[in-house]
């Protein structure tokens, strides 16, 4: 597994240990004891602030953006409808258990566990080998050559074991001997766990629902509605932001792979015969990094960096609106924050796809847990819309008014009718002949490009990403988040209790409130110094001090979390910066060309002293 | 029940027509038919952008204006959370069933249309009452009197509906002789129904989990984190907004009563000592209309109008802290656009309260449907955080530091720790004494003030009491949503199809987008009356008109949509005045002060005479 290499100082558990202190997140039932384990997450305040930034940022990057229609579809949905879409019977994953204690284990993720630990083994033991006992020669070890071929084995299934079904698994499983490791007892199954959680609608018990697996199948049930609402007009996209569920066997990694977690997922309804993206102009020179399906069945993980233009005329991308979608994807993620040499497009092996999908890149950010997909984009071309339509004999199409009438020629079978009703069938019953005939309304079903946002792994990623520790002082950590997306925008902080600050802070408080500027009050005791240090914590960009000068002249410094510089000003230009700042208009650089650098030392007044030493 | 008859031109299914040709919302599962009825609501786009736009504005209003700590759930909770909070014993309705079909009903709703439907039947015949057969007399009729004193029997009985347990409902069956109105069968129960979905959590089969019927524990739970991120300061709140579900018996009348709906929730936690709320002077002049314990209890439905502060100071509401609550969620639902004539607060009776709740008020509001709850205030006392803090053996407390340490009297059981040892258990084991001693911290569980909203009831009252119908001309619908609320706040419309006019309206469509201004550009070859007409119902406040004087001046026209009356101005001018009019910065007779009226009308261009013959 890969990691965060590139950030020599992480430490997860440090981490870990800031954004519980700080209340971003915890589980969420904690004080129930064995039940609160990381299956179900709690955001605090500032984990939900974020949340809710980058959900913004996200409605204006896309949805606005592109006057998409957002939405909102039941989160428990019928039977009939996830049968239909395939859900029922192979939204699943494997699940092995061992029969000494009844523990269950997602089968690919043991399998994978334990193989890399054997490889593991064999390296640190000078490639001796796993000891064979038992066998009719007694204790034996592997040659050099048998066991280099042994650890490629290894890795071979590792790296194809998204592929495997049932049957593949329980092979490796016997094959390989997979054991529980606690107790060395050997798997059995493994056998398909369905991940939807079911649920009884009604009173009368003969009605089954589920909590829906991803928001698409709402959207697609209806899709004449959208389509009419859009006058018609081709292409367009629909969009919902909600919850959905997976029963996930054994959840692990903390926001990467909870039961329950946000999505933002967009269809984007087009012409099956024309995938051509009218605004991909506007990023064909945008830069990315692909790991192609080629690459990896080469055995390697290197990416080749280039245009998304070139990624196209090279024949990588297939059309330019998932290529314009991928582009839209990289922005979104570099503009919230993450760190671009961290962030790489992976396309999926033909056998890891989703049982819609005919196409499927994940956008991939590197964190501590490796490579984690955060956000997915597939072709799903006419599938969901065909079964639901095929199911419920409602026909879910585009009628384009075709520019002049275009002829085609169909085979049709004709009946004699006279002859039905005399209820005799004699071979001349039927004619099949080939017609003629001109049509002006081209009808035919809208393939669907998926691009879906896991909000949850974003979240995530970005604080890894965020994260760091100022070199000259290792006990404060900084989440350097971008100002459109911190959680808190403004920190204001009265240099000292002294009543003469509390109307001051009132006031201010008041017009940041009616600037629409989140902020935050910190008039508690603690050293200044200190108070700042507390908000670093948190990623709030800004910070307003309120001092004795502020009293006589009405002038504030304002300071920035990164460098931790200060400018003064009137409050009035002040609060003109800080929305500019905190709406992504201006840069913390356009302001230190319109305002110098404040650092007189303000010697005078006892409680200052500790700021400016400090900072 | 009450119909609005301020409103005389109102008829709902016209209503319902229109908002389900603009799709507001539809029901979730139409095309699977049987499935669909309207349990779940699916919202299309000016449905869902209206939602979000009355959550932003109580996101100000309420989160934003005071710091509420908004965090956010998860849905699916452990059984052993709902069972400590009382809800898998109490949260149930009672339920009947004809035998001879099996369909079930809720016992209270069946009973009280069937007493209504014979109250109606008597009064229509004359007061002659129901006709009795096969008695011993053969057929009978009341006489008048006994008919009227039946009648208030009914009456009675409806009216204290919400307050029966199964046995008293299973009494009203008997004695009333309550059948299925289609079969004339009499039905069987009632029986207890939980109204909690249920499901399992995992692969085992061993853990129940139900989705949450209220946001309100996961709130509870994580009381102490939530204090501690507030630096100990009380009093504070915590909010949630999120799905919450309810497995109703037999869900009815729209968006009224759904299985799954979009709560926000306030839980405001105070010390029990002293409910005062520091910015009660703020609202104390607020006039609103109260429906008391008392009014109801005479049997009577008159309101008595009064300031709030005056409720306080005649006692019929309890503390400020309620009242403030109170006369912020009057003005709340003032500002998204409710008329103030249709909404008043009702107390609840003592037997229809939760069994959580030690005082309850309800904002309800004047629909076709009657008086509809939407927004709840409860007084939830100390039950929520006793409960779990027994169970869990967590102190969910505050820790007050008094001004000056406190003398307390407590009797104590002293226990001979040595006796114990010898397991001898003599009388003199136990000695219990009175002690004083003095402490410096207070600890006490706080009170919970719950202001809880029921967001798509308040989005379907908030469409009933702005829809209105053109008096000089029936065939077109209005909805006069407030701005700040209207799901799309300005149409773009070119006067033709004429191509001079698409670079402008793309140019003006990107300055709104930069402005964050919602709109929708309608370029259809419709008349522009009735592209027009067709953004009346969708609620849209301004249009801004492009036509051949753009062309040549840039000057553009706006037209405000109650009064269909229009300025003309600058672009620069109309992109400031409605920027303004959408956050709700200034109003249209604002505008009129400063701009005149623009109704010249341009006869040498015949596209545009629609639009003024029919405006």
């Amino acid at each position: 597994m890969a990691v965060n290499t590139e950030n020599p100082g992480f430490c997860r558990s440090r981490l870990e240990e800031l954004l519980k202190k700080r209340f971003f997140y915890c589980p969420s039932y904690e004080i129930y004891g064995g039940i609160g384990s990381f299956w179900f997450v709690y955001y605090g305040p500032p984990g939900m602030a974020l949340e809710q930034n980058i959900l913004n940022v996200w409605r204006k990057h896309f949805v606005y953006e592109e006057n998409m229609l957002e939405i909102g579809t039941s989160i428990v949905t019928p039977h009939e409808v996830l049968e239909t879409s395939g859900h029922v019977s192979k939204f699943r994953d494997w699940m092995c258990k061992d029969p000494s204690t009844g523990e269950v284990f997602r089968a690919d993720h043991i399998i994978k566990e334990i193989l890399l630990s054997r490889i593991k083994k064999r390296v640190e033991s000078g490639l001796e080998g796993e000891k064979v006992e038992g066998g009719a020669s007694g204790t034996k070890f592997d040659t050099l050559d048998e066991s280099l071929s042994r650890i490629r084995e290894y890795e071979d299934i590792i790296s194809r074991i998204d592929g495997y079904d049932g049957e593949g698994l329980s092979r490796v499983i016997e094959e390989y001997d997979i054991r529980n490791p606690a107790t060395n007892v050997r798997m059995e199954g493994p056998v398909g766990f369905n991940l939807m959680f079911a649920t009884e609608i009604g009173p009368k018990g003969n009605m089954t629902g589920y909590l829906r697996p991803e928001t698409a199948q709402g959207q697609f049930l209806n899709f004449n509605k959208l389509l009419e609402f859009n006058n018609g007009k081709m292409p367009f996209a629909s969009v919902v932001v909600g919850k959905s569920f997976r029963n996930e066997i054994s959840p692990r990694s903390g926001l990467l792979r909870m039961r329950e977690f946000t999505m933002a997922e967009i269809e984007h309804y087009v012409d099956p015969l024309n995938k051509d993206h009218r605004r991909f102009n506007e990023v064909e020179n945008v830069k990315m990094k692909f790991l192609t399906r080629e690459i990896q069945m080469s055995g390697k993980e290197e990416v080749i960096e280039m245009k998304i233009g070139e990624a196209v005329a090279r024949g990588i991308l297939e059309n330019t609106t998932l290529a314009y979608f991928l582009a839209r994807i990289h922005l979104f993620l570099i503009r919230i924050g993450m760190n671009q040499e961290k962030l790489r497009f992976r396309q999926h092996m033909n056998n890891e796809m989703a049982h819609y999908a005919s196409v499927c890149w994940d956008a991939e950010l590197l964190t501590s847990y490796g490579w984690i997909e955060c956000v997915g984009c597939a072709d799903r071309a006419a599938y969901d819309l065909t079964v639901h339509s095929e199911k419920t004999k409602e026909k879910l199409v585009v009628r384009e008014l075709l520019p002049k009438p275009m002829e085609v020629t169909e085979w049709v079978v004709n009946v004699d009718k006279k002859k039905i009703e005399n209820l005799k069938f004699p071979s001349s019953l039927f004619t099949i002949e080939q017609v003629k005939k001109t049509i002006s309304v081209r009808e035919y079903i809208p393939n669907v490009i998926e691009p879906s946002f896991g909000i949850g792994r974003i979240l995530y990623s970005l604080i890894e990403h965020s994260y760091w520790i100022r070199s000259d002082d290792v006990d404060r950590c900084v989440l350097s988040f971008p100002p459109i997306v911190a959680p808190v925008k403004c920190l204001l902080v009265p240099l000292s209790n002294n009543s003469a600050f509390d109307p001051i802070i009132d006031k201010l408080s008041f017009e940041l409130r009616q600037l629409g500027i989140s902020h935050k009050v910190d008039d508690s005791s603690a050293a200044i110094g200190r108070r700042y240090s507390r908000n670093d914590e948190l990623g709030t960009p800004f910070g307003i001090t309120v001092d004795f000068q502020t009293v006589n002249d009405g002038s504030l410094t304002l300071r920035e979390r990164d460098t931790t510089r200060q400018i003064r000003a009137s409050e009035k230009e002040i609060l003109r910066v800080i929305k500019e700042l905190s709406e992504g208009l201006i840069s913390w650089d356009d302001v230190l060309k319109d305002f110098p650098i404040f650092n007189k030392q303000i010697t005078d007044i006892p409680e200052i002293t500790d700021l400016y030493i400090r900072e």
